[in-house]
């Protein structure tokens, strides 16, 4: 069953669920209520009668039926005694929140080793210990100890080795005003004491909801089990990985952050290529690549057409695509035709298409031409505006414009760099919705585009 | 002479100022009379009285003075005799807004040589073609075509070699809720038909209000001359250059640009690195490290304390100050003491520290606590803080708390990651004029961390 039983409960209870609405014990069960979860839930805290309207059990024992999944939310001390509980109590799957264990050095790692021999022999299947929860928004389980009032769905999954950090990412992303994309589940798996890496993404392969994988490693826990899986979701999927400690100091960090193993970073990526995982390393990066792989097609060429307002984020963009191995567009005759109609006579179109001349007195109709011809051109796989929107380039009906230039070609994938004061913040308002990758400058898009690309010839093989 | 009298000028001319609000010939006039400058402004233009309460002239012969600088708005083909006219009347400094020259092909070089040696001959010193205007703060001359309603001076003086990007650069940046910095003087040097990246370099240097200097370059016009200027200026300001056309294709979109000969990218990093330019390759670090420099005091050495909500994002900076060779300090046995103090028993600290478990019940005080220990510790030369805020690490007063940080230790600098949702807003907004660099992961972070330290060996040599 790996991960599906975690991932899907039916019913679960909250060991160390608790009436303080400052504590981790509350913030997760109140999670779980406002999200609107399907299945029974069960808080177990021996002194309270009930929390957020939820009858309370003293302990597992007391509970009308084995919980699907029992969360643990005791203090370290007490873990052990807990989980031995549960496993008498019959419950198949458990989430250990509570942290002090192989994160913490010698002591702790001897802990969690009992506490994986047990649930091992019982056959249980955890996550943790020192994670945030789980959440799996197509049964409503938004089970984390960071607060979510609303939480989108969508088609990135994420599988992260740490709590605080997923809680936070998602927190961003719930709450900001553009550039939502859509999660499906999130996993954080913690120390990984049993399910790990490999359980994680053999379950998004399955998992119809999760159509694009995302993963942050501080190390692999088998590898080669790992690698030889990756080769084939890869086929199905995009497993963009964040793999930090990724230096000696990184690799410290990481040991006695989660316990990792240390392991030669150019193997790492060695590996990873020849599997086709994408390997990001800024978050930013990570973060950028889950959202164009999340909102665009894949292109279907290393082709790229760049629009801009300025010569100088062009000549960026052209570095950044040499960068990673993309090519700026031979631009037709038909698109050097179109847009040389609106140029002054001493300035011909080219790629990048520098096109602040081309507004003329018309900035909507200047911008809706150059934009429809280069997403018109059979030459373009891709198409990369970087604007900076200005009083002297801005214009009503941005949203239009853009909406009609995917409708011509919802095939071909978009991208927005999009920078200034004022004019630029109602541009993004106006573009919400649309999908299109917007950041402030071309370099994410273009590391983002380039994995797009690297990507079908992935899936291509 | 070389910059000076461009940039201080006790009189302007505007030739092509406009009446029409659309246009940049009004919008440079409005933001020349909106800013306030000191001097006096003769909007040019033969079929107006009058433009934003200024009496208008017909041309430059019949103004009562020869003003110091003259800027240029006309059409392309105006451009010879509209420069001919003023070295007629003595004018000794010219901007050229105007553009169609050597960015587009030979025949504009062709033109723009011949312009090129009328100024020469009449000794008047001109930026452009192509250009957005010219900014000093100093004497409130804000005479650019991207509308400034406000604009904040500070210790940054940027130089470029292009026009709607360093509009758009200010545009943003003064109209930030937070993380504003301010600048002093903005020099759009466009094709660099006679002033270049030398004199811009120059007069910084003997510039008592430019701190911090931030050139964007897509070629070197005068190579030697540079560099041996640099070598000298760079003893007493830092020098970041954001040096684009770094690539083949980067390169060919230059010398489309603004008319760019191309200079071999390995040779530039060499060359750079010996005279102790700090160069940076992205827009977002070009950005971070102007702000770092001009927000924070230099370090005392590259010993780096990393305080952080999650042992996730320790991990990232530990990796990323590898990178940029820093190092994480040996926290003192003071500091270790006073953080194990706020520590469960099974956790000791260690850098990074992950402070997530120090904050026991009063997140103000052992957020405080640990900031303080970090920042009191004489092992450490720079302070990095990682936080997630969320509810459950969330207080009042974090203001109060940093103030005193910094008070205690103004002579340390200290940075910040700071991402999450809702609460993380309010720390932004809270924390502003504190002039804490803030960012939202660490990365950018440390690569300026890395390059203020760096900069201290520079000015040490």
């Amino acid at each position: 069953m790996s991960l599906a039983t975690l991932v899907e409960p039916e019913s679960i209870g909250v060991i160390g669920a608790s009436a303080d609405p400052s504590k981790a014990g509350y913030l997760l069960l109140e999670n779980i209520v406002v999200n609107g979860y399907e299945g029974t839930v069960y808080p177990i805290n021996p002194r309270a009668e009930s929390i957020l309207g939820l009858k309370c059990y003293p302990d597992v024992t007391a509970l009308p039926e084995a919980p699907d999944v029992v969360f643990f939310l005791v203090p370290a001390e007490r873990l052990k005694a807990s989980i031995e509980q549960c496993v008498a109590r019959g419950v198949k799957a458990g989430v250990i929140v509570t942290a002090g264990f192989s994160e913490t050095g010698e002591q702790g790692a001897r802990a969690e080793r009992e506490i994986a021999a047990i649930i091992k022999q019982a056959g249980m299947r955890c996550t943790g210990p020192n994670t945030v929860g789980v959440v799996n928004k197509q049964k409503n389980l938004v089970a984390s100890f960071v607060p979510f009032k609303h939480w989108a769905d969508g088609p990135v999954a994420l599988g992260a080795q740490t709590g605080n950090f997923t809680g936070c990412i998602a927190d961003e992303i719930m709450t900001r005003d553009t550039q939502r994309f859509g999660i499906c589940k999130s996993v954080p798996l913690g120390n990984k004491i049993d399910l790990d890496e490999v359980d994680f993404l053999d379950y998004c392969w399955k998992d119809a909801a999760a159509q694009v994988i995302g993963l942050h490693l501080e190390d692999l826990r088998r590898p080669r089990e790992f690698l030889e899986l990756a080769r084939q979701v890869t086929r199905d999927k995009p497993v963009i990985v964040l793999k930090t400690g990724r230096t000696a100091g990184g690799m410290k960090a990481a040991a006695s952050h989660t316990g990792s193993l240390a392991i030669e970073d150019r193997l790492v990526n060695a590996f990873f290529r020849q599997v086709g995982i994408i390997r990001v390393t800024t978050l930013d990066d990570y973060l950028c690549a889950l959202k164009c792989f999340a909102f665009q097609p894949l292109p279907r060429g290393k082709r790229v057409a760049i629009l801009t307002h300025s010569g100088a984020n062009g000549v960026m963009g052209a570095d950044e695509l040499d960068d990673v191995g993309l090519e700026l567009a031979p631009l037709s005759d038909e698109t050097r035709r179109r847009i040389n109609k609106l140029m002054p006579p001493w300035q011909e179109v080219s790629n990048p298409a520098d096109i602040w001349l081309a507004l003329g007195q018309d900035n909507r109709g200047g911008t809706a031409e150059c934009l429809n011809a280069m997403m018109d051109d059979p030459n373009t796989d891709m198409v990369l505006f970087l604007s900076l929107p200005l009083v002297n380039s801005d214009f009503d009906g941005v949203r239009q414009v853009f909406e009609e230039a995917i409708r011509r070609h919802p095939e071909k994938p978009i991208f927005m760099g999009c920078y200034g004061g004022d004019v630029k913040r109602r541009w993004r308002r106006d573009l919400e919705g649309l999908n299109i990758p917007i950041e402030d400058w071309s370099v994410l898009l273009i590391n983002a585009m380039g994995a797009m690309y690297r990507y079908t010839q992935v899936r291509g093989r």
